[in-house]
């Protein structure tokens, strides 16, 4: 998907809401349990109930490890079941690869080859060549951390060097150098709204994946409010909040209504990229 | 497995090598794509050519990835062949996971509960939290990424901070706090060989998972000389230039001729500390 498809997207949805499935099968309504794949009926589930309120789904490869090959099935039917019945929407595998040249390859022909993502979560350590080999794809994304919204976050990414830079500010600036911002976003955790002003004078333009929002305590319009751009420029993430909004037989009724409201609210802010064109 | 029981095993072989995994069916001999499971094959002929040469088997995941389910069926038959066949070998997940606490607990769980690696490397960008849930299991490990072997090492693992400590020194001295060296190993590429000096200095009883040593240029006697502790402190992995050494039926000669090779000057190294109680 180009970046102009992304936000015509977000315009027409009046959302830039990604949901993140990161389903755990110790937290899914018990009675899908009896399913032959309760994972994908889960899955899918959610997703039909979410679709219209939302322009992107984050799969949060660890859940489906975590289960073994039952679980890369799980996975591959889910995202196959997005790109076919809803092609308008983003597909992010939210993995955080990274590895030394020769291996990232590998990983990109997995996602982008022998599955079809638009995007891929990759940790930036390793440096260039550990990001290059995801880039020679025609409209696939890379999204690298930059800042990240656990506590964790505080650790490395604030790191200064003699110049007073901080590491997460160094990997915006170097990487920007990679690729351009129709090719590569940026992780910027919620929990750190205020920093997106900062982000934002290093990267007007390009796309932020924004976590955190809900169970991790980041707020939906700070966010809006310090890393909007006159492209939207935002792909919120909520997961657990959404998901799991209920246990009951009727939990995609409740999905969907935490999905609508976060997608109304995102309205409203999208409003003021509206009004000031 | 635990560091003592490592430590007995290198000294009875005489041998510090990791054999890696690295299994690209592009790559291997033509006459095993008859076989209903090539990879394994491969895998399998491997293992029982160079077992006696090596202390460890590192499995690449990104190769086994990029094949999609029958990739992961690959990999699963192929730790389970080493568990059960060879149990004295130490099993390494190449995976450079790491991810907010609640992910890198699936993460945890599928490299050392539902599958039954003794290691996974992790890295270090996001933190305590995305490091410790690996962390809680009984000898198990986690082989932090600390300075690598390839060119874009030089990216941000160098970026030197107000008081003249470097990233890479900076993610030693943190997360040597989170764990000690029973559970806790750093990689340092072989292609950094010098810097093992330093690096000594600051983690003097870790063991170290050294790649780059062959098809990425490192020398394994530098890597010994300057990185070598009185426990050996050292696995060196080989990936490309064993596996690969020959893709005619004969591979496994090959790839046993390599190690054997590999093995034997480990074994002259050895005697440094051997000689030195």
């Amino acid at each position: 998907m180009t970046k102009q498809e992304l936000f015509l997207h977000i315009v027409r949805k009046e959302s830039f809401l990604c949901v993140g499935l990161d389903t755990d099968i110790k937290k899914i309504p018990p009675h899908l349990l009896q399913e032959e794949d309760p994972i994908f009926a889960f899955n899918k589930a959610i997703i039909d109930a979410t679709q219209d309120c939302c322009v992107a789904y984050k799969l949060n490869l660890a859940f489906y490890e975590s289960l073994g090959i039952k679980g890369q099935i799980a996975l591959e039917k889910t995202a196959t079941y997005i790109r076919s019945k809803y092609p308008d929407q983003f597909i992010i595998a939210d993995a955080k690869r990274g590895d030394i040249g020769n291996t990232s390859e590998m990983y990109a022909r997995a996602f982008f080859e022998f599955a079809d993502y638009d995007a891929i979560t990759v940790a930036p350590y390793m440096g260039e060549d550990s990001v290059k080999p995801f880039l020679i794809y025609e409209n696939k994304w890379v999204i690298l951390l930059a800042l990240t919204s656990n506590k964790g976050s505080q650790d490395f990414q604030f790191t200064t060097d003699v110049t007073g830079e901080h590491l997460f500010e160094k990997v915006l600036k170097k990487s920007k150098e990679w690729a351009t911002d129709e090719q590569m976003m940026y992780v910027v955790g919620a929990t750190q709204a205020k920093m997106l002003e900062e982000i934002r004078k290093i990267v007007p333009n390009h796309f932020l994946l924004v976590p955190g929002v809900g169970a991790q305590g980041g707020s939906l319009e700070e966010v809006a409010r310090y890393g909007m751009n006159s492209k939207c420029g935002l792909l919120v993430n909520s997961s657990r909040q959404i998901i799991y909004a209920d246990s009951s037989e009727k939990f995609t009724e409740a999905a969907r209504l935490v999905a609508r409201n976060l997608q109304e609210e995102m309205s409203k802010y999208l409003q003021w990229i509206i009004n000031a064109k």
